[in-house]
C-alpha cells in the first residue's frame, strides 16, 4: 500500500466540536492519524497539525471529509513533497565556531586584512583561502524548467536548491543557486561573469534553446573556471554512457551503427556532437520537420554546423521514414512519436532510448517487443538514463584539479567511466546504466575528468592521489 | 605569555635528517612542538606536518632555524590566521538528507515541478518553498575592504565569508557571499537586480563613497527586498546607539548637544543623517578641507544635501577650529587628527568616539585626559563601536517580516534597541554599548526591526510572536 502523508493545519472550536469528531471523520474516510501537533490552545479553541496517511484513498477524500466537519476551520493542507520543500532545501553554515574575541578577530576584523592582502597580491590563492575551490553557482533563468517550460527565476528554484543538494551529497561540492531575473543572453552573460570570482565552476541549468549555446559558448571562452550547461552536456555524457554499454549487449559498433537522434534542442544538439565525438559515423538528427541533412541550409547556427557534418546523412525524410533501418534511436523530444510497429522497421536488435518525460516517444512496453535494449528517463523502468548520474563527479573533478574549462574529451572520459561502473559481468539488456545510488559513480568520473584534464592541460593543480 | 601556533609542512630526507634534528631545532629557537602529522612516508623521505607553538619568539626565528638544516625540506609554513581561513569558511548543506529514490522523486523530478508550479502561480509562495525566507546576499566589489581600499573581488571574498559566519551564528540567518568582478554602478545595479530573486535581503559591503549611496538608492527603489549597506548604516545605527547611552551618562539631551563629525564619506554621510533624524540640531560635518557649511556649494551630491540642512552649521573652520565648544566628536576618518589637547578645548564632559581603524583620529589614552566618555572602533578600548552589534538583527527582523525595505525609522529603532542592552544599572563611562557576544542583542533589535517594519507598513508577514 502506498503511504501518502498530508499535514492538516486545523482549528478546532471546541464547543461545536472535539478532536474525537476529528479523528473519527478521518478513519471514515480511509485516513490514519499518524501524529498530532497542538500548535496553540485556547480556552475556546486550539490549533493543531494532524499529520495523516491517506492510504490508498485521494488525500482529498480526507479534506473534504474535514471540510465538512462543524467546528472545524482546516487552516492549511500540506502533502509530504511540500513539506520537504518548506523553508528551502540547502543552508549556509560557519565551517567553524567564533567562540571568543580571539576567533573573531582571526576570521573577521583586523586579523582577516593579512588574508586579503595574501590574495590581493596573488589571486590564485583565492582557491586555497576562499570557499572558491569547492563552490559551483547552479545558475539558470527559469526559461526551460523541466516539463514546466517557462515559468521564470521563482519558479525555478526548488529545482535549484534540489540540485545544490545532490552536488553536497554525492560529491562534496558546495553549490548555491542562482536564478536570473532576465532572459536577454547579453545581460546573462554579464551578469554571471560579474558574481563569477567567488565560484570554482558555473553549472547553467534549464536556459532554453537555442540562446543556451551562445550563452555557454561566450562564458566557456571569457571566463577561466569551467562552464557546464547539465541539459546539454549531462544528457549528452549519459547517453553516450548508456550506449557505450547498450553496444556492447548487442554485439555493435559505435562506428557502424545507424543512429536517429529525434530532438534537436539543447540536448539533442550536445548528443550529436558528443555521438562524433565518439566515433559515430552514420548520423540523422530529426526535429519536427523531419531529418536535418548534409548540405542543407538552417537559419539555427547548431543545425547548420550539424548539416555541415560528412558523417551526417544527405537523405531527408521524417523521423518514421528515417528510422527504417536505423540501430540507435534516441529521443529527447516528445512523448508518443512513435509505436511499437516504427521500432520493428529499425535494423535487427535495435537499440531504443526513449528519454521524453514523462511520457517516452514510444511506450517501453512497445518497444521492448522489438528492440534489444530499451531505456528511459524515468525511474519506474529498468536503464533510466539520470544525469545526476554526471555532474556531480564532472565538478569534483574539475574543481580538484582547478581545470579551467570541461572540454569534450573530458566529457567522453566522464561518459566511458559511468559506462565502467558497470562490469562486464553485470551488464545485460536490462542494465546497461548505474543507479545514481552506486557510490563507485562519482569517484570514477572524477578520476576520468582529473586524468582527461591533465592530458589536454587545462588543469591547474595535480590532485594528490595523481601525482 | 602570547600563545602564536604555525604549522609547518617539511619533508624530511632520511639519510640525512631524522626527526629529532627537527624536534632539537624547534625546541633551541625557543618553539615548543604540540602535534606531528605524517601526510606521506616513503623509504628515503617523509612529509609531516609539525605545529609549533612559537611563544613569544617571533615565527621567524623557528622557521629560520629549519631552513638551516641539512636533509629538511619546507614545503609550507602557515600561522593559525591563514588555517583558519583555509578552504573558505563557510558551507552549503542540504536541510535533509536524499536517502532513497522516493526521497529523491520529492525533492527533485518528479516531485519538485509541483513545488515549482505552486510558486509560478503565486510568486509570493517562493518564501515558504525555497530559500528565500532566510538568505541574504552579502555583496560587494571590493573597491572599500576594511582598511585595504580596492583590493578587488577576489581579495574581498574573505571578508564576506566572515560576514556570513556572523550572520548564520549570531542570527541564524543564511548569507551568501557575491564578490562583484565589476566596479560599474549601473552594472552592479542591474547584476543585483538579476540575481535577487533567490535573496530575502541584500547587505551591501564595502563599496567605495560616492557610488556607494547611488548603488543604494537605486536598489531600494527597484527591489521589493530590503537593501543595506552595512558600512553606512550599519555603523550609523551603532554610533546612534551608543550617542544615546553617552548622553545619558554625562547628563546632556540629543536636541542640546553639538556634534562634529569628522570623515564624510560613506559611513560618515549616514551618521549625520542619522543623528538628524534622531534629534540633533546642531552639526558639523567636517571633510579634509574643513566644516561643510550651510549654504555651501558642493558637486557630491550627499554633501549638498548636508549643506541644505537647517542643523547643519554656517561657520566655516577647520575640524581643530570647529571642535571648540563641541559637545561631541564622531570620526570615522583617518588616524591621528587630534591630540588632547584639541580634546580639551571642547565643551565640558565631551564625548569622543574616534572610530578609524586601526589607529583612532586622537589616542584614546590623550582623549581620556580630558573626554568624560571615549569609544573606538577598537577591541582592545572599552566601548567598541562594532557594526557586527547591528547587521545580525536587523536583517533577522526584516526577513522575519518579509520587510520591504530598511527605513529610517526600523534604523532608530534598531540603535535604541542596542541602546537599551545595557541596562541604567550597568551603564556608565567604559560602558556604553553591549559586546557583541551579548546574546540579548540580536532579539532586541529583531523585535525593534518588525514592530518599526509593521508601523511603517513595510511588513508584508506579521510574525507569530507578533500576533
Amino acid at each position: 500500500m502506498a503511504q501518502t502523508l498530508i499535514i492538516v493545519r486545523l482549528e478546532l472550536d471546541h464547543e461545536q466540536a472535539s478532536f474525537g469528531d476529528v479523528a473519527g471523520a478521518i478513519s471514515q474516510a480511509g485516513g490514519d492519524i499518524t501524529s498530532i501537533d497542538v500548535i496553540s490552545s485556547g480556552k475556546g479553541s486550539s490549533i493543531r497539525d494532524i499529520t495523516v496517511d491517506t492510504g490508498d484513498q485521494e488525500e482529498a477524500t480526507v479534506v473534504q471529509a474535514l471540510r465538512k466537519l462543524q467546528g472545524v476551520k482546516l487552516i492549511n493542507v500540506s502533502d509530504r513533497t511540500f513539506l520537504m520543500h518548506l523553508g528551502g532545501k540547502i543552508a549556509i553554515e560557519p565551517t567553524l565556531p567564533i567562540r571568543n574575541r580571539d576567533d573573531l578577530s582571526q576570521v573577521y576584523t583586523p586579523g582577516v586584512a593579512k588574508v586579503c592582502a595574501a590574495i590581493h597580491e596573488s589571486q590564485s590563492k583565492a582557491y586555497s583561502l576562499t570557499i572558491k575551490r569547492n563552490t559551483v553557482a547552479v545558475i539558470t533563468d527559469g526559461t526551460a524548467v523541466l516539463g514546466l517550460g517557462d515559468i521564470g527565476p521563482y519558479a525555478a528554484a526548488p529545482v535549484m536548491e534540489g540540485k545544490a543538494m545532490l552536488f553536497k551529497q554525492l560529491a562534496g561540492v558546495d553549490a548555491f543557486p542562482i536564478c536570473l531575473d532576465t532572459t536577454d543572453s547579453e545581460e546573462i552573460i554579464r551578469t554571471i561573469k560579474a558574481v563569477s570570482p567567488i565560484f570554482g565552476g558555473i553549472n547553467l541549468e534549464d536556459i532554453s534553446s537555442p540562446r543556451c549555446f551562445e550563452i555557454e559558448r561566450r562564458l566557456a571562452e571569457e571566463l577561466d573556471i569551467p562552464v557546464f550547461h547539465d541539459d546539454q552536456h549531462g544528457t549528452a555524457v549519459v547517453v553516450t554512457a548508456g550506449l557505450i554499454n547498450a553496444l556492447k549487449v548487442v554485439g555493435k559498433e559505435m562506428n557502424e551503427v545507424r543512429v536517429v537522434v529525434s530532438g534537436v534542442g539543447a540536448a539533442g544538439v550536445c548528443i550529436c556532437k558528443m555521438l562524433l565525438a565518439a566515433g559515430v559515423t552514420k548520423l540523422v538528427p530529426v526535429d519536427k520537420e523531419g531529418a536535418i541533412v548534409n548540405g542543407g541550409k538552417y537559419d539555427h547556427p547548431m543545425w547548420q554546423w550539424l548539416a555541415e557534418q560528412p558523417q551526417v546523412e544527405k537523405q531527408p525524410g521524417s523521423l518514421q521514414e528515417v528510422l527504417r533501418g536505423a540501430d540507435v534511436f534516441i529521443g529527447v523530444s516528445t512523448g508518443g512519436l512513435l509505436t511499437g510497429d516504427h521500432i520493428k522497421t529499425m535494423n535487427e536488435r535495435p537499440i531504443v532510448f526513449a528519454l521524453a518525460n514523462p511520457v517516452p516517444e514510444v511506450k517501453p512496453e512497445e518497444a521492448l517487443a522489438h528492440a534489444a535494449v530499451v531505456a528511459t528517463g524515468r525511474s519506474d523502468y529498468p536503464n533510466q538514463i539520470n544525469n545526476v548520474l554526471v555532474f556531480p563527479g564532472v565538478f569534483r573533478g574539475a574543481l580538484d584539479c582547478r581545470a579551467k574549462e570541461i572540454n569534450e574529451p573530458m566529457k567522453l572520459a566522464a561518459a566511458e567511466a559511468i559506462a565502467s561502473a558497470v562490469s562486464d559481468m553485470e551488464r545485460n539488456e536490462q542494465y546497461i546504466i548505474p543507479s545514481i545510488f552506486n557510490d563507485h559513480v562519482v569517484p570514477l568520473v572524477r578520476k576520468a575528468i582529473v586524468q582527461a584534464a591533465i592530458a589536454t592541460k587545462v588543469a591547474r593543480r595535480i590532485p594528490p592521489d595523481f601525482r
